[in-house]
């Protein structure tokens, strides 16, 4: 542990961080300097449409483009690389299961079951959907702790429930879930899972078969990839039975005014150009991630949490939120001072954290703040980044004492 | 024309160019350095997310992206940067409108009008919300010589018809539209119009206050730009009146488990992170062809084709497609050839074609073949690909004569 909490000595891999303290990864990584090579090269020498073109350069862009495919399957786990769709991000996965699968499987009486520590793109999708079909969304409360209470949801989970969508890492408390224990129990009724996997792709390892999930979702520039892509897996008897979610190029098998027919998974659910750039990025970013190892990341980033979070507890008038294992991320507020405060001075020290509710309104209201100051650690992160925060903090604790 | 004829002499800028004759540039544009090189500053030194963070340079970011909306705003000759939707592409342009404009406001019974020509983006998002609200689809014809045909518009259409949706130049003809007189009619009866932008804005100067549309889309992968990221336009009354497309992060006002409340437009149709890395590479694109001048472009690329078509026209058994001026786009087939063999030996010789249905099914029947080989020009483009690409169907012609 020790060794870690030094760091992974990855730094200078990153162009954006250089002696920047860092801490807001959970809201997006930083990109090493192979995925900016891999993009460059992609939109150069190597650019080409996918699936359309009849020349070399677009025949071996399209094969890279659907390698990436397996190569996202392998890393999740997944039984196929058709059941991988690419989004444009985690939201856009939520949103396209909350239209194409509830919006045509849920009935007026139905229910949704989600919790208190979900980001507003794990709600709001939900709710859209609740309000077209008529149905109904019950929330799981969480620990003491601020964990989602599994035992909590076994006692309200009823037949009612059709679809289940909870966080499997919390972007604010970094809590992590029991996926496996939640997914059972979702299916004792017959629910499906959806999982939230933004903030827990980028740090731990992760395998939908053994998670036992319906859905997963995560975006790839939290996984040090590039902006605008992230992948929706889904078993492939749902995706199946789901109508399309976009109509346009690709999608389709046949095109008449009178009738048009669609495509299959995971094709039906991809129109239009693809963001065939993201997908080469998205592709050298799990090449990175797994040449370090997501067991090491995890175990990396648990040291800095814990080294952080004994160090900033110490500090008078700090109060830390969230379970003591957390994943890489920690919340905290220093009595008295608004968080946007924090934040603005420890910008002035070279520590860049995130202040604001972390599109978490509900976590918030249940916290009893308006906003916390976060900071989350990513596979840069070294003892000199926790430093840096120790003692920005106390720097606030002074000016504001 | 001779000079214009000759190319613009830009070949250099591209990395994906060289000595390549790339003739698909209507399926996606090779990348200036300028913009590769922005979007490789904007992944490195420069990479934080945006509206969120209290840092800096995420500051700085979000000024970057709000500065591009502005630009994106000042290239097409919106009102106002509140009038402009970041979207994945004019596919999903297209498809919000479908579902958040007319999946609102048409019922059964109403009537939407499209043309012979469109491209699957543009039919297939239409037939899915024509199927919801129980609406029809009416079809324009075409000329003889493959535009839109306007009289018949003006005689078909009827107060029934509450959505317009046409290509402003044709993907497979280059067949260009008079977006204004198009308006007109539609507006006559109080029909809104939405016209797809998608090979217009890289190969002319667009103006939608002239054109006195409703809704423009394009995609910036089309323009120079980066992959996954594309824009809508609206009138602002418009896409205020509409509801959300995606629930998440950033577009809303407030979240409860109760209700959610909604950010105003465009911020509203922005759920989750966005493609930061992409709105700075479309940036960087409008600033390249601006620093050309879209008159240029234009007149370079009907030069380009007026050549092409000229000398293909010459060779035996060769039929081509379209207008006499068309814009950067020439379909053409060789007689008892198929397009993909076309398509197959000019790869041979370093000329890169598109051959299909290029997602024009419809358009394919009236033409009465199965697909086309279609040149499209670039800013790039100059005398040797046209000479180069006539050598090739020479060959051809040799090969199967």
């Amino acid at each position: 542990m020790t060794d870690l909490a030094q760091g992974l000595r990855l730094r200078d891999d990153f162009p954006g961080v250089g002696d920047w303290h860092y801490l807001d990864s959970a809201a997006t990584a930083q990109k090493p300097t192979a995925v900016i090579d891999a993009i460059a090269r992609a939109y150069g020498p190597d650019y080409a449409t996918v699936h359309r073109g009849v020349y070399e350069r677009s025949a071996n862009m399209t094969l890279a483009y659907e390698a990436a495919r397996r190569k996202v399957a392998g890393f999740i786990g997944a039984q196929s690389d058709s059941e991988i769709v690419y989004v444009r991000g985690a939201t856009e996965g939520i949103n396209l299961v909350a239209q194409c699968w509830a919006g045509t499987q849920l009935k007026a009486g139905d229910r949704i079951l989600l919790s208190t520590l979900e980001h507003h793109s794990n709600i709001v999708p939900w709710q859209i959907v609740a309000e077209k079909v008529g149905a109904q969304i019950d929330v799981v409360p969480l620990t003491q702790d601020g964990r989602i209470d599994l035992d909590a949801m076994r006692a309200m989970i009823t037949p009612q429930h059709r679809m289940v969508a909870l966080a499997h890492v919390s972007n604010v408390l970094g809590s992590v879930l029991d996926c496996r224990r939640a997914a059972d129990i979702a299916h004792m009724v017959g629910a499906k899972i959806l999982i939230d996997g933004c903030q827990a792709v980028p740090r731990l390892a992760v395998d939908v078969q053994a998670l036992d999930c319906d859905f997963y979702v995560f975006s790839a520039h939290k996984l040090y990839g590039p902006t605008g892509i992230g992948v929706l897996w889904g078993r492939k008897e749902l995706l199946d039975a789901m109508p399309p979610y976009q109509g346009g190029g690709s999608m389709i098998d046949k095109v008449t005014f009178e009738k048009t027919t669609y495509a299959p998974a995971p094709t039906r659910f991809e129109a239009g150009t693809p963001h065939i750039v993201g997908v080469v990025g998205l592709s050298a970013a799990i090449d990175y991630v797994q040449g370090i190892g997501l067991d090491t990341i995890h175990a990396h980033e648990c040291a800095m949490v814990a080294k952080a979070r004994t160090a900033i507890s110490q500090i008078n008038s700090v109060r830390v939120f969230g379970p003591e294992d957390s994943a890489g991320i920690l919340s905290f507020e220093v009595e008295g001072v608004h968080p946007h405060d924090v934040g603005t001075i420890l910008d002035e020290t070279g520590v860049a954290i995130r202040a604001g509710h972390h599109c978490a309104q509900p976590l918030m209201r249940h916290l009893g703040v308006e906003a916390t100051a976060r900071a989350s650690f990513g596979i840069y992160s070294d003892d000199s980044d926790v430093d840096a925060l120790v003692k920005g903090i106390e720097r606030v604790r002074k000016i504001f004492g």
